[in-house]
């Protein structure tokens, strides 16, 4: 029997024919929209007795095309499975189902003086459960981590709807295989994830946001590297190039702070914690560090306002570069050591393929986004010169022990570059553990696996 | 052609028969005490060839009976892979070979201002290889997480001697499926582990450590819950009973607070930081809740030697209920909000089926250490019902939303109560998931499965 919450109405099919990943699009041949656990599981097994192949979605957020029904099928939305099941304040945990708005996550427990650290740019509209399935980072993963360190047990289908559950509701666990940390990051190719048990921190009492220019982009990330060394551990660390911010400006429509833009590279530093004099002085001895690396420009942020004002320019970044015209993110995650060399890399890769581009990104922890505009390039340089300058960029990106992606997934666009992170064992060996899942290859084909 | 480093000596083979769990004895064919990574992997293609179980081994400390060569074959030692290849004090790295004793690698990060958290209580013999093996866990995980958070990347060998590399050297990485992650306590049993890139974190440069008496193991319990309710997050918050600090007492051959021993239950607290300030005032405020919550004595140390007195009275438990005589040792984790109903359960199990326990552990992880005492229990009692007994706990343990091991594994002793955590589909799916690693099954037979 035709599970119920499948539609094939043509809005909806292109409505779930794209996420955020450049202008890619493919039409799915019905759109499941559950609204029950058990529905979801009805649609599931269907699925899987009709050899119809499954793309699980949640905020279609994505910018490796993770959700991209590329082998037609079906595509399972879980937006509608959305409830917070619980928030436990005495063991600090939540319940949430996979459609969970990482942002309504966010405001339900920090009304209660809890804190969801995962704090991925698009938290808006992105899902707990493409979180999960992508091992989402965000602005705060340097001091609290990614989504993988905050998810303590899953529930979620195997491809035929047979239940699974991994992890427990504690923060250790040693028993057996970890499936938990199997699942996340594995972008729904191995299982579909309906609820999740996530840890959650007391909500610090105290933060403070400062923003560092520097003359030069190189001054700006060897700042970064030397305040990290000298053991100071901030909530936030992001980098910005002088492109980033003129981008952000254009896109807000004014100039918050008109000196930031004369500034080749900028930092944007937050400190947190529940004793505010400790984070003042730490302010303090970073602005003077700062300013022996070369900082010419300083703003302390510390009310909410001025503090929003901040996160603004750089939260704004990804829609203005988005929103500019067609261009590929590369998600280079490297030792933070090696990130001058990596941004002098990416811009003489940029000289020799004829490509801009816009950097900014995660410097504490190493993950550089690369934004790569298309602007003036002709449809074959873009479609054979520039993927063959990826592959020189992530070449780099391996040879200093970084990865081809920090947190946005391999999804449909990078699964091309697998063989430059994996040796062939290594991908046979993780094509057999997708057959344990999935034995038919029905679940969320043509990803990951070059 | 028989590997160099392959030895039959009865008195190695003996040595290598045993671990820590219980008096437990299973003589291996060889013991192989590679010196080099080619070493060891010539030892695995030769073992696999020739259909020979193999038994990675660390510091043979697990109380589980991973390392027990159960099923004959060889014993493959890490120790002599004991090299700390980098000590990365920029992106705050190190690269350690798997035989590297878990308190040198603290001593060796520590000088540089270092902080490798991850504190099992055999510190002194585990090595990291085991840790990462079993996910050890020990007195910080509270606010530091498990070996796992820890875990970066790992150099390994599939057992046919193929190699293997996950990860990478960066805090952040969405790259395809997590088998860091999946090897990380996997007993062994997946691949051999020779080399890891672990996380390390500025050292905190304050500490300060409380031991709070309370009349009943209960009130401690029920003030630790609180505690951390009010936000509160210390490195460590140990929970003793009464018996704990008896036993430990009688193996130190001193008390070291008298008074102790009167408490029926004890919190060891440890807060640490960077602001001494912050830390001393936390200390104060949690002296005057402990108070509400019924404690009557409290003992606090500033210095080094103070704050290793109190803790010498901690990690002496082990050892000491290790060194009376014949014990089982249940490794129970669940919300720490159940701890209370958790003890009172155990000695409600104790009295029913006749045996006395001591119980001790991480109670801000939720992890209970049962330890119960064989004394003068019959053969048939010891072997038939106190099994019985186990299972019960098991199951109470899992309908809380715990585990069966916190921290020690599954291994081989705990292997038959694996259906109570898990259902068909879940067994059947790690099984499938060994057999990609593994498809003749001769890496640590005998464990983990039921």
């Amino acid at each position: 029997m035709w599970p119920k919450s499948v539609e094939t109405s043509l809005e909806l099919r292109e409505q779930y024919s794209h996420d955020w990943t450049e202008d890619l699009r493919f039409l799915p041949d019905a759109v499941a929209l559950p609204t029950t656990v058990e529905e979801l599981q009805a649609v599931l097994a269907y699925a899987y007795a009709h050899d119809i192949p499954i793309v699980p979605a949640g905020g279609c957020t994505g910018l490796s095309g993770g959700m991209l029904p590329v082998a037609g099928g079906w595509v399972v939305s879980l937006q509608k499975l959305n409830r917070i099941l619980t928030i436990d304040s005495t063991n600090l945990q939540a319940i949430v189902q996979a459609g969970v708005i990482t942002q309504h996550l966010h405001e339900a427990v920090e009304a209660l003086g809890l804190f969801y650290p995962p704090d991925p740019s698009s938290r808006g509209s992105c899902t707990i459960g493409g979180n999960i399935a992508h091992n989402a980072g965000g602005v705060r993963a340097l001091k609290y981590g990614t989504t993988r360190e905050y998810v303590l047990g899953l529930e979620a289908f195997l491809p035929d709807g047979r239940p699974l559950r991994t992890g427990s509701r504690t923060l250790k666990n040693a028993t057996a295989y970890n499936l938990t940390q199997l699942l996340v990051g594995s972008e729904g190719t191995l299982a579909v994830i309906h609820t999740a048990t996530l840890k959650l921190l007391p909500k610090p009492r105290y933060a403070r946001t400062l923003l560092l220019g520097f003359p030069e982009a190189s001054q700006a990330l060897h700042a970064a590297i030397r305040l990290l060394r000298e053991g100071f551990l901030p909530a936030a660390l992001e980098f910005m190039e002088q492109e980033a911010v003129q981008y952000a400006e254009a896109y807000l429509g004014y100039s918050p702070y008109p000196e930031a833009r004369q500034c080749g590279g900028l930092l944007l530093i937050e400190l947190d914690g529940d004793w505010l004099e400790a984070i003042e002085a730490h302010c303090g001895e970073i602005e003077a560090l700062a300013e022996k690396e070369g900082a010419l420009q300083s703003w302390y942020a510390q009310t909410s306002a001025e503090r929003a004002r901040l996160w603004e320019l750089r939260r704004s970044i990804g829609v203005a570069v988005r929103s500019s015209g067609p261009y590929k993110e590369e998600d280079t995650v490297v030792p933070r050591s090696a990130l001058p060399d990596l941004l002098a890399f990416v811009k003489a890769l940029g000289q020799r393929y004829g490509f801009r581009s816009v950097c900014y990104g995660h410097v504490g922890d190493g993950n550089l986004h690369v934004n790569i505009l298309r602007e003036g390039l002709s449809e074959q340089a873009w479609r054979e010169e520039v993927p063959r300058a990826v592959a020189e960029l992530f070449q780099f990106v391996v040879q200093q022990g970084g990865a081809i992606s920090g947190e946005h997934g391999i999804g449909w666009v990078q699964r091309r570059y697998m063989p430059i992170q994996f040796s062939e064992t290594e991908l046979a060996l993780m094509r057999a553990l997708k057959k344990a899942f999935d034995p038919k290859g029905l679940l969320n084909p043509g990803k990951i696996f070059p």
